[in-house]
This record gives C-alpha cells, structure tokens and sequence, in this order.
C-alpha cells in the first residue's frame, strides 16, 4: 500500500495540483479554475474537492496520504497563516487548519508561492543538491524564493524573499505597481526589460533590429532575440538589465549566502545568455566570501509550485 | 546536580568565556589571551585548559557540562567547520571536533562571532522574544547576525549576514577593506562616519562645533555629540550615515522580513537618536510587507558573543 502526497499551487486564474508518491514521482497534474468571487470562499473548498475527487478516482485511501502542500500568492507564514491575497480576495486566516478542516484531518502545509516553487526547484529542478539556493522569477514582476539550509525563508510575516521590491535607484521617476520607485522588478521583469527597451529607444536615434516593430509590440523576447543577434543597442538594454539584477543578487549573497541562484521565469526563457549580462555586475559588487555563488536556469517551469508544496510536506 | 554550559567568544587579542546553568543565567566570566603565533594553534587548547580548571576550581563534572558554544571571526558552516580566520591565523579545520576532541568527547558547536552575537541579543538582549531578526554591530566595520525562525543563517560557507559589504555606492573612489568599493561599511560604520564628517568639512566652510578639534581627533562620538547639540554640519553628517544606513537595511529587511533590527557596536552608544536618521530611508525604501519591523539598541555590550555561544549548545 503506497504513500501519497499532494501539492496545490494557487494561481488568480487556475489552481495546479499533482499527486506524488512518497518519493516524490509525480503521479498525475491536473488543474481546476480559481473561483475568487465572495472573497475567494471557494478556493480551499474547491481545491478539497478536487483532492477526494482524485483519491476516489485512483482508489487511495485517507490513510495513505501524507499530506497535503499548497503555495499562495502572498505573505503565509510557518505555521500556514496567510496575511492577505490581494489576487485571491482573502483575508487573515489559517490556510493549514481550514483545508485540513475540508479534509477530515488530513495534514497541510502551506507557503508563499515563490517560496515554495524555490523549494521545488532545490528538490527536483535546478538546484538539485544544494541546501542554501535562491530562487528567481523573473516574469511580469521578480520573485524570489530562498532556500536557508534546506527549508524555505518564510520571515517574520511571511514577506521573506520579496527580492522585487529591492531599492536598486534612487533617480527613477516612475513608480513600481508596490507603491516605491526604483525597485528591482522596474528593470529586471519582463515588464521593466520592456521599459528599459522603450526608454533606450526613444533616447536615440541608433539603428537597430528592435525599430523594425512598433514600440508596443516590443517583449523581453524581443530583446534577447536582438541581443543573440548581435544588435548593439538590444545589447546596451541587456546591459542595464544585467548591472541591475547582477547588483541586485550580489546584495542577496552578502545577506544569505546561497551555494546558486536558480533563474526562472519568463525572461529566463533567453537562456544562459543572461548570465553573461548579469555575472560581471554580480562579481565586481558581491563580497568576496559570496563570490563563489553559482548561476542555474529553472528546469521545472510551472511544475515548480506542486513540486515544492509536495516537499513541504515530505520534510 | 546542576548542569552547565559554556559560552566562548574568541577575538583578535582577547578570548571571552562564560560559564552559564542550564536556564542561561551567566555564573562566571572570564578572560583569557588569544595567542595567535603559529597559526593561531594554542587557542584552542588554551580555551580546553582553561575549561578545564574553571570547572575544578568549581568541582564540576564532566556529565554535568551540556556542552561548549563558541564564536570566532570568520566563516563558520553549520557543522562547525572555519574556512580560514585571518585575525586568528586559522587555516581551515573543524573547530567542533578538534574543541571536543580536547575536551574529552564534550558537545562542541560553533558559529561565526556576529552571527552568535545575535544569537545572543535575541536570547536574552534587545531581541528577546523574536524569531526573526537582525542584529547590526556599527563599530571598525559594520557586522551583521541573522537570526532565521530562531536560528542562525550561515549560509553555504559561513558567510550569510556579512551585511557591511552591501555594495550601496557606485560613485565611491576610496576603497573599502575588503576590496569592493562602495560597501556600507565605508558609510556606516565608526570610521565610515568619521570619513563623511571630514568630507564634509573639507568640502565646505560652515561653522561647526566640529572644527574645534583637529580633524584627526574626530570619532564618531565627536559627530554624534555634536548631532544632539543641534549643530547643522554634523546632522547633515548623520544623515548621509542614515541615507546608506537605512537604505541597506531596507533591502535587508526585503529578503529577510524580520521583525527587529537590533543595533549594537560603538556607533550605537550614541542612543536611539540613530534611529531617527535611519528610520526615514528605511520606511522609503523597504517593501512596504516589511515596513514594521522595530528598532532597538543592543543591550548585551561584549558579552552578546558568550551569550550567543551558550545558547548555541542549548538550542
């Protein structure tokens, strides 16, 4: 008679979860809409029926389950409380206890979806093997997910990791969605690669590949597909990319000291290209004990969610 | 049958030991010199001997001894191995198990001195009652300790916390001692304030109390004294310490998410009146998640590392 394991990963839109043995194969994913109407109400219920769905579907008895893993969007701290979802409409309470309660006793575990995704990507994704790691999403805004010997980062409020929202400068003008100005995600995002490409565009008169589309049709893929090809301007926007980001991790290491830092998200669909943007900035600013830190691409994509939740409960 | 720990803080010249019971009440203190001729190799058997007859001097047992914290300058991983300790001439070995190996068996464990200072702030200093926290030391350099869900964040090698060398200036020229420029030690420290105050006063010719010493007798004290008299050019000092300072602990607080800062080193003998220079920058930098969490002063002085060290062996 096996073990089970199952990890949830909440989206604004979709729910992911994934059925695990006890050695963490995924079994089977699969996904259900996230209602968030009446104060997201339905989600946890949702997300239980679908659980006991799925055990009557592969006839798994309750007492095969180790438990359940869930990640959020927001702050969740160890003991499974969450502090406010803005995109899910919830509120303060215990996630742990309300889905345990949906459940009949079973065992939950729930974190930040960043910070569990990380420790998915340590578990079974590119940061296999370490036990110190930050994770780095860099997709409509950055994410960040750190690994402190084995178990995620969580804080006093479950706020640990917000690595976007580092004040990287003073001069900028446009605010960032979180309220500040000069924030790490204005330049590191997918959304702040676009920025920095209309900025550098509209600044000069320089030929270049990127001029061929309209403004608004410009991506983060748009750029690193310029930069492979060489063009000089796409090449300077990279370079502003990487002095921030490269300056920005470089202060991560000097706080936490990570073995790697494991790059995910849409912008990392360039390829290790990036690293070559972001290293030089990253050694000439981190401190030399941190130095050593490895660069990695995430390999596990949208997976990385269910396979950290499963692993919150596995630990 | 009581039992009993003991807390050892090595430094430069001096080794710190305390002998504390079971509840970490602190029974004794003492000093002895670090000799660190020969690649520092008697300071440990000097640290073991002197155990040794502090506990026939106080007829205690060997089972009676939980075990043996101890804090030493320089990266020290979770098991207790140093990678190299300048000040002390150590090369890289296990302090854990060469300590209990001339303790015959005894428990060893052993942490970087900042990090095990904080350690020791949380437990019975300015940090009492935290889980998450940060602890700053502004003297010669500027030291940090993080305390992570209630433990210390070592990092891969030892290395987590080294918050003096954020890298927080591009436009410095002079260079800090560890080789960067533009670290937050060139700013916030009791030599980085002394620099910033003879920047300013050669750079203008305001009157200030400040130019009734030598400019080679100025200390931080001087600058801080002069800050509560109200004079003009030594606040616009402080607030150029409060600019780098508060900044760099905001992008702390955003990986890390404590609930307090707790600030200790000679640069905080000048009182809570720090805050006030920090606090600004601080709450318009930080992500906003993380904006509350609390100031405080240190409350330990020197004996924050023999605490630490303690609670090491008692966690």
């Amino acid at each position: 008679m096996g073990k089970y394991v199952f990890g949830v990963d909440v989206g604004g839109t979709t729910v992911k979860l994934g059925m695990f043995d006890g050695e963490g194969t995924l079994l089977d994913k699969w996904e259900i809409p996230t209602r968030t109407e009446n104060s997201g109400e339905n989600i946890l219920p949702d997300i239980a029926q679908s659980i006991k769905a799925k055990m009557a579907e592969k006839t798994v008895e309750k007492e095969q389950v180790v438990g359940v893993g869930l990640g959020a969007p927001g702050p969740i701290d160890a003991a499974g409380t969450v502090y406010g979802a803005v995109n899910l409409g919830w509120g303060t309470f215990s996630i742990s206890d309300t889905l345990s309660g949906l459940l009949e006793g079973m065992a939950v575990k729930a974190g930040n979806d960043a910070n569990v995704a990380a420790l998915g990507e340590m578990w079974k994704g590119g940061g296999q093997g370490c036990r110190n790691m930050v994770a780095v999403t860099l997709g409509t805004g950055v994410g960040g997910g750190i690994i402190v010997n084995g178990s995620m980062l969580t804080g006093a409020i479950g706020a640990g990791g917000e690595i976007g929202h580092i004040h990287m400068e003073d001069n900028e003008t446009e605010p960032c969605g979180c309220g500040n100005t000069g924030c790490l995600e204005e330049y590191a995002s997918a959304t702040g690669v676009v920025r920095l490409a209309k900025r550098a565009l509209q600044a000069c008169d320089e030929p270049s590949v990127l001029r061929e589309k309209p403004l608004e049709r410009i991506s983060a893929k748009t750029v690193f597909d310029a930069v492979k090809e060489g063009d000089a301007l796409a090449i300077k926007i990279a370079g502003q990319f990487g002095e921030y980001l490269g300056k920005g991790l470089a202060m991560i290491a000097g706080v936490t000291n990570p073995e790697m830092f494991v790059i995910g998200g849409g912008v990392s669909k360039a390829g290790e290209v990036l690293f070559d943007y972001i290293r030089p900035h990253f050694e000439r600013t981190v401190f030399k004990g941190c130095r050593n830190a490895k660069f990695a691409l995430a390999t596990l994509g949208n997976d990385a969610g269910i396979y950290g939740a499963a692993k919150l409960v596995l630990e």
